[in-house]
């Protein structure tokens, strides 16, 4: 089988708005801790008001993902909806700036570039407060033989479900993967997005997406569980591989009756964790593309995680897969 | 005599755009390595096209110095030309937020928003390449009784001198800052541009900014000397107090026959020398509006200038007052 492509993202497009506040600031907003939140336009002008000066970068959890694919030296191809303005002309370039083929045009009417502020408090924590914009545009109609192409891996998000056409646009996309051959992962965003859309997930992690990408809180939050070892138990019924992140407790990876089971990295400054999740799906998928053992796919996620933890926003510098080797010789 | 701002800083108005690159990209650009390189529309979208992924961060010589000033605690106004597009409506963002008085609207028509594209290289200097655009567009006509006020300081930039009408528009402000009171503060911006307006700049400092802040290479370039030694000796023939960085070898500040020397601070990890005099400015300001003595001033000055080139880019987070205190009190 010939691919013409390792991997496809197919997400919310959005610039992140990064400052540091106080955890009062937070709760002022009437925002949940730790949670993506999704606000309208006129929230936005308020939190955007209050908030302190920032620092703007790409962002989107599946495309910081496909960004760190494309960083490793992974062939990859994005599929989101911006706007023809200047935050939606800094989505494209950094993507584009990384190799990754952009599949469809900004769009010259409707909403403005989706904006997610992410308010970091002195613990590192962020919460987000996401203006879905331009994003919630994303339709059923554009996704093509020809936007789609013939990717190894197609990656879906769980936020996609919050749009209109999201859950239409899902089921199209893995009914063509199925036709062409392509394996889905999904990521499941966030245990909220898991509570808002759970008949939907469980169908999709049924019937298309082989790989589910979630961390501790989603995993539960889609077995219905009150912890992880009771979710790790619920797994034995599914035939998917599930790649789970547990912060400082490593990440385990279960398919069948494997387990896989790897250790955080040392982390030196814990500045920001904005992308960790990301980034460690970005190793994974990077190994598992590339034919790589399990276990190695795991350990390249822990290093993504680990460097971008270390630095502000969720993408991380290039030259990602020298720094990997450089530890793996080391 | 009662002011109505402590400081206000009248300036070229921009969002930085910064990333990393190897010393091959920036002689493939033609740029001048260290310097702020001036580009027009079809060489911002060349270089930007041709670089990686990138943070936007407002920007500016004297804005950087105002926000400072303001996270200081300092009482400051700005007027500055910006777009009413989103770079803009961030640039204005991040300085109200930090209590800054922005005395002019965003431009409905004309040029879009400045920015300047801020090349890192490994050994953490910075070359700039900046797109004027809207900032060409200030005009005499902005510089009214209403704009102004009654500050103590103004504080303006010889990159001012490079758009249409800023030597005619610093003319005026220095006639105005003499009939209210204020004193006229002239940051030299950098060596090349004092070689592009030598005679303006020379006619400025003797006959109206009273506070000439510069490095060591604008010095010499103002003073038309080999070395600071040279530039020194010179600095007797005149009136003014001459505020100036010299990195790693601190700062002199002269007047008169008043010679103060301020060693730098230790630096755990340079990330980025972006914004290190305008933050040395931010503080040096700060004092000197407040009437601290010199000494003080100087140290206030390092201090800012220490933690800004230890962090990506040219503001330093809110707080800044208190981790001098912090030092002071250690």
């Amino acid at each position: 089988m010939k691919y013409s492509t390792q991997l496809l993202g197919i997400s919310n497009a959005i610039v992140d708005i990064l400052t540091h506040v106080e955890p009062e600031f937070i709760a002022d907003m009437g925002a949940t801790v730790g949670a993506m939140n999704l606000i309208d336009e006129q929230r936005a002008e308020t939190i955007y008001r209050s908030m302190g000066p920032a620092t703007e970068m790409s962002g989107g959890s599946v495309a910081n993902t496909v960004a760190g694919f494309a960083n490793l030296g992974g062939d990859a191809a994005y599929i989101g909806h911006v706007h023809d303005d200047q935050l939606g002309k800094i989505f494209n370039h950094d993507m584009r700036s990384l190799g990754v083929d952009i599949r469809l045009q900004p769009a010259s009417t409707g909403a403005p570039t989706a904006r997610s502020f992410i308010l970091i408090t002195p613990d590192a924590q962020r919460t987000m407060n996401t203006y879905l914009g331009s994003c919630t545009e994303l339709a059923v109609a554009d996704i093509t033989d020809k936007t789609v192409g013939i990717p190894k891996v197609i990656l879906l998000e769980g936020y996609v479900w919050d749009i209109p056409e999201g859950p239409a646009l899902a089921r199209k996309t893995m009914e063509m993967a199925a036709e062409i051959g392509a394996t889905v992962a999904l990521s499941l965003s966030d245990a909220f997005c898991v509570e808002r859309h759970h008949a939907s997930f469980m169908d999709a992690v049924v019937n298309g997406a082989y790989i589910v990408i979630a961390d501790e809180n989603e995993i539960n939050a889609l077995m219905q569980t009150e912890n992880f070892d009771e979710s790790i138990a619920k797994l034995h019924a599914f035939d998917n591989m599930f790649v789970m992140t547990r912060s400082a407790e490593g990440s385990v990876i279960a398919q069948g009756e494997t387990r896989i089971v790897q250790a955080a990295m040392p982390v030196e400054k814990l500045v920001d964790t904005t992308g960790a999740g990301d980034a460690y799906s970005a190793g994974f998928l990077y190994g598992w593309a590339n034919d790589w053992q399990l276990e190695e796919c795991a350990r390249l996620g822990t290093h993504c995680a680990t460097r971008v933890i270390q630095q502000l926003g969720a993408r991380i510098e290039p030259g990602l897969i020298e720094s990997y080797k450089q530890i793996d010789a080391g």
